[in-house]
């Protein structure tokens, strides 16, 4: 069995979640596959982890090439459980998503799908995490299928550079629409919140998070990033850093070195 | 008043903690201060944002120079409300911390001090986030005091580029012992985690997250980064992109582009 690429397989949308199912199913294709769920839908966890209460673990499927689990905790929180206490060994591929909804631009930041795909890339595996630009449960996932499939065989052949991640968005499109895949840049964007602040039966203020994203890029338009090749409905790809050095601005404030730490007035 | 910058203080540890009050102290030198922290501690949460239920925020202190709110969100969430539901102008500055524990090399991607920080620079402010390498809640800040004394003059006076924020770690030494600032590349490291597993009085399997830093620079050593840095007993000062592209992957993966996207077997 060895000779088949093992394969661990975790999302942040739970275990009913079509978009899991779908990557699950081509993942196969490509090898075993190890699968673990968070309990109950996580989006927005970000890179987050569990440290103020244990987590639950449990085995619900064992098949042939297929194990299931799933865990209380974050998507992080997963990928961590199944590196130290499910697989006996390093696996060959991460893969996380694919997500109901996208994970383009900024967006990155909050998405606990990617906080997957970079825990894994820290932990020098090859990493990938999909969305679909579609929030719906229903969504049709066939490009992504089609995208995934590409996007897994290209890795598996040539490797990833060791903490660079994919961050792979989708847009909505059939797969007779679906023009390519494009190598880009992460957009310059970011999400405009609008917070809705009501009130409760006791005449308490609360909030509700909503927001837009805002596109930065030149003219909205940014050729090359992502946004603008999900809007040309292309796939995008971006190789995402774990190493978050600005490394332009090193040079640039190096001076600050100079100065001895002054006693403050205290 | 508004010739005094307007200085946004938040942080990962809540309202009481040490760190927080430290920072604020330091800031009102430089400022007026609104401050918004977290109802409780929310270490490692990341980047992550609240969707599932609405927040809660308070006003508890307000007096000439100095407002405080308490937010029942992440780190996140509160720097999100307060451009959005607080401050009737965007502020000159974020400032994020003093945390109660490291957030040196890929401890900043679970960091909610860290998060905070960057949702800042993602929303263009200059942004700096502040960690001491003492997790003990009477940890002593004279020494981060004096660091972020230093930085936060240089950042006001000038700026940070768009997008950018910076990581200041300052190791646990007294001010004396303290060897200055140096700046630096994020050390190539991870958490390798060892899940304790016990049995709750019911015989179910439950898992408590524990790990120990791993430096994977050469030799451990990694002259120019962070940890190189704090273990020398100097203040590390990282700067950070929140744009995630890797670009030195774009070119040796744009031959994937030359494939069109093929039907698969579904």
């Amino acid at each position: 069995m060895k000779d088949r690429p093992l394969i661990l397989v975790t999302n942040d949308d739970g275990i009913e979640a079509k978009g899991m199912k779908s990557l699950i199913q081509v993942a196969r294709e490509f090898g075993d596959v190890v699968a673990i769920s968070t309990q109950t839908p996580m989006s927005g966890m970000s890179h987050a982890i569990t440290i103020k209460h244990p987590l639950r673990l449990n085995l619900i499927k064992d098949e042939p090439g297929l194990k299931i689990y799933l865990s209380s905790g974050t998507p992080v929180d997963c990928v961590k459980l199944a590196f130290n206490s499910i697989l006996e060994s390093k696996p060959d591929l991460v893969l996380s998503g694919i997500n109901h909804g996208s994970n383009s631009s900024s967006s990155i930041l909050y998405s606990g799908t990617m906080g997957a795909a970079m825990e894994g890339a820290i932990n020098h595996i090859p990493s990938i995490g999909f969305s679909l630009l579609n929030y719906f449960p229903d969504a049709d996932f066939s490009s992504s299928q089609q995208v995934a499939r590409e996007v897994i065989g290209r890795v598996l052949d040539e490797g990833l550079p060791d903490g660079i991640c994919l961050n792979v968005n989708v847009p909505d499109v059939s797969t007779q629409e679906l023009k390519g895949i494009k190598i880009c840049s992460q957009a310059n964007g970011f999400w405009k919140e609008e917070f809705q602040k009501r009130q409760d039966p006791m005449g308490r203020d609360y909030y509700w998070l909503t927001g837009f994203f805002h596109n930065r890029e030149p003219d909205g338009g940014g050729e090359g990033t992502d946004e603008w090749a999900l809007e040309k409905h292309y796939a995008s790809v971006v190789p995402i850093n774990t190493d978050l050095t600005a490394h332009v601005l090193m040079d640039k404030i190096r001076h600050w070195e100079k100065t001895p730490v002054q006693d403050g007035s205290e």
